[in-house]
């Protein structure tokens, strides 16, 4: 862990970006230099996007010197040592994004796995003409005190027409993290709710937690996983676990992490030992629920650990948690901000493990553009204002999350991403087979990931993919995460694998 | 405390949509109607919307039948307790908001303070068919990874442009409590790096950190003041302490509170006593920051305490806070969440303190559409990746921002502000000599509020001038806030005025 953190200290900007910046190749067109002979033999496939490029086009490092130019402009203003490359969201198209040099990359990555439905989308272009849209941006309504009449609609169509089965409730936010912390309080506020039963707040609980002091400010906990990731703001970071990194230095609150089970591939050569480790994991779950310091109002946590690695677990362990939060009286929070909205081949991950009762929320954001969770009416606390802000969500949002449930409906794009993805991932294990480095193929539709023998191969690979053509991020110490959009299709699958096969011996 | 409490609990929706529903009041076109004799008097004033209403109308009681209706079926997806009626904004215009069933008030709430520059803002509508906007719509971007090329246009034109004197910095984000929740977390890292130096971060802070555990997650605290509000996410609402009911059954951090001036009014009869209670809270402020359990790293205050009750402190105590923090190397954060962009008669409203440097951020969000926090390149983080997240902020919004920028510029809205507002203070304090029950009041520019005698008259005086068809808020226990738009005009002062006095009679 140390040694990828010295990487990470300050410098001048002229040298971060001379360090980021990939050695400059000759323009070339990429798919044809290409050669383990996939790219063309899905060329019959209808497209999403026939505007679209056809292939990657690299005409400069990356990022180039127009990037470079921007990026200096604006790193006056704004820390732009994170920035990749400055995009030209005009020119890019479908799956491909296109940056400020001209470049065309096929793109695996998607905004950390944010663009739901293609660059540009037409879906989302023809919302701007519309008199709604255009009356929901000039004006931004307190959703808590005067929703618009069209507000009601939005909530139908976004969420309620794909609201996982068995939850009617809706409370909408702005990004993850606050979705989370949303859905913390409203564990910790029924939890304290039940326990009080039908008296009222006690002159001590009002006046204690004006001073920040319990009982008013009470000493309860969300449980999480080692690895997870739910945010990055005070509540949220402290369940989170995937990098010490996002971690130090910031206040958190004594809350409990238990170990989230670490399985070993090939799957279906290590049965015996991933049960034992998921028991094992199930039961520390349960210890620690039972034994904590502070009493667990609620766990959370992810379907795929995203950030954290992308570490899976069966179906099986998430019905055996599920149980242990049900008998011990603790909520349990699906967090699908990264999971959620079609990538996993089902809308919602959790869907996967055929829970016998639904969870007690589910969170979202990213790809469904709008933020907030799920839940059990149960949930609204027994007193008005206290799951409540000024915006209490976006409109314009909504809208657009109306927009990629009509498209993922119209287009059948869950069956796209199931079938891709199942020919990705055989794709993958064979070149894992042929190329050592390409470890432990895993994935759920399209949310695939593969670990390389260190982070160094790994970032090394992504820089040279990047030069290749294609977009692809990291997670966790060495993995790479694949989070193409939902439109990706067979012939962009061809493209990422073939150059995958030419990038390996390079990296 | 109690008291009010008491209505809060839980209650079917039917019985709590038939509490809030006004009696119902035959037809009336009110600004005829009232007889405090203002109205008409600035008739030749141009309007900033000419095709706004003329004058209030209320057909039906608010909620209404279609409100009502409307909140019925939202209701069996989200909490609508505190929705007080359904806008319709497709028929809204200006300083005025028409409910679902075509009743026209003139609105002083504006959304929680948050519309800027009226309804339908043609500003607003003229950015839908802008290319460069639907592009931002359309491609929301991941920032920290991929800013679009425009983006740097949108920082300079929205951001940059009225950024404080001396403040170079930005970091965007998406709401007033995740902007304040990333400026704590730049002070913290800025004074943990600070003690730390030039050494990178120890193994056992790393490690600790993981665990939610000190020294990687330390006993650090903000400081802030009795009754202010700065959110209601974890970190953020550990530093609020308007209201009990925000606070209690959630867990906090143990930060310091201090106290905030309780000023008598009238200003000029209360000279020596409001010199000393400012005093008294300094004082005191500077004890907490020196003895305070665990070392505090910044201290956070409200140019107006808004959320509180509208408390106002002199420009002296202010810069007198800042010299305390510049002593004791505590960095020094005002929220303009509320008091930004413009309705204070300034731009930010601390610009009235004259500070001898910048404070060390300003956060903002609500009426700039756009949210974050401004500050000193110092800040930033040694390391990358560290203030940072998948949005990290909106492009979409930060364009709406540049709009108001340059509405406010174009169309003179700071002086219209400060003229009105002076109008609206000048005679408010007649009507407080008039009638007793109209008490303290007190504003910058048109940020104005006055108390009544009980939280109970303060809400029946609400209900009645919404009645007769202006709509205010409340703060605080017992104060009237007035928050109109910045293009809210002398005409519409006198509507306000004379309604004012016609309801204060009834209520």
């Amino acid at each position: 862990m140390l040694r990828s953190l010295k990487n990470l200290k300050t410098a001048p900007i002229q040298r971060q970006l001379a360090r980021s910046t990939l050695a400059y190749q000759p323009v070339r067109t990429l798919a044809t230099a290409v050669g383990s002979g996939r790219i063309g033999t899905h060329a019959n496939e209808k497209s999403f996007f026939p505007d679209e490029p056809q292939q990657p086009q690299v005409k400069t490092a990356i990022p180039g010197p127009s990037s470079k130019e921007i990026m200096q402009r604006l790193n006056q203003y704004q820390d732009t040592r994170s920035v990749f490359y400055i995009a030209d969201f005009a020119k890019s198209k479908g799956n491909y994004i296109v940056d400020a040099d001209g470049n065309a990359l096929l793109d695996l990555f998607a905004q950390i796995a944010s663009i739901p439905i293609g660059y540009n989308s037409p879906a989302f272009l023809a919302l701007t003409s519309s008199p709604a849209f255009q009356s929901a941006l000039a004006n931004r309504p307190a959703l808590g005190v005067n929703p618009t009449k069209d507000w009601v609609d939005a909530v139908e169509q976004a969420f309620m027409s794909v609201a996982p089965k068995g939850m009617s409730n809706v409370f909408t936010a702005m990004c993850g993290s606050c979705a989370n912390e949303n859905a913390f309080k409203a564990a910790f506020m029924y939890q304290a709710g039940k326990r009080r039963g039908d008296k009222e707040f006690t002159m001590e609980e009002l006046q204690s937690c004006m001073k920040n002091q319990a009982p008013g400010s009470p000493d309860m906990s969300v449980l999480s996983f080692a690895q997870g990731f739910h945010g990055r703001l005070f509540g949220s970071l402290t369940t989170t676990g995937s990098k010490a990194i996002h971690k130090v230095d910031i206040p958190a609150f004594d809350w409990p992490k238990a170990p989230f089970p670490q399985r070993k591939y090939p799957l279906e050569d290590n049965v015996e030992h991933n049960q034992k480790v998921e028991q094992q994991c199930l039961e520390e779950t349960e210890r620690l629920i039972k034994t904590w310091k502070s009493p667990v109002a609620a766990v959370v946590i992810e379907p795929v650990q995203s950030e954290g690695g992308d570490n899976h677990a069966s179906p099986d362990f998430f019905r055996k948690l599920q149980q242990i939060c049900i008998k011990n009286d603790v909520l349990f929070i699906v967090d699908e901000v990264q999971t959620g909205v079609g990538a996993t081949g089902t809308f919602w991950a959790h869907e996967a493990w055929n829970l016998p009762t639904p969870p007690d929320m589910v969170t979202f954001s990213k790809k469904f553009q709008a933020a907030g969770f799920y839940g059990h009416p149960k949930l609204r606390p027994a007193q008005p204002y206290r799951l409540y802000n000024t915006w209490m969500g976006d409109p314009v949002r909504a809208m657009q999350a109306a927009a990629i449930v009509r498209e993922v409906k119209d287009k059948d794009l869950l069956q796209n991403v199931s079938r891709v993805g199942e020919y990705l991932q055989k794709e993958l294990k064979e070149i894992s087979r042929k190329y050592g480095k390409i470890q432990d193929v895993r994935g759920q539709g399209t949310f695939i990931a593969f670990d390389l023998p260190t982070a160094q191969d790994r970032d090394s690979l992504i820089g040279e993919m990047r030069k290749n053509g294609v977009n692809i991020g990291g997670c966790g110490d060495r993995a790479i995460r694949l989070r193409p959009m939902l439109t990706f299709q067979m012939k962009h699958a061809d493209i990422f694998l073939d150059t995958l096969e030419k990038s390996i011996a390079k990296a």
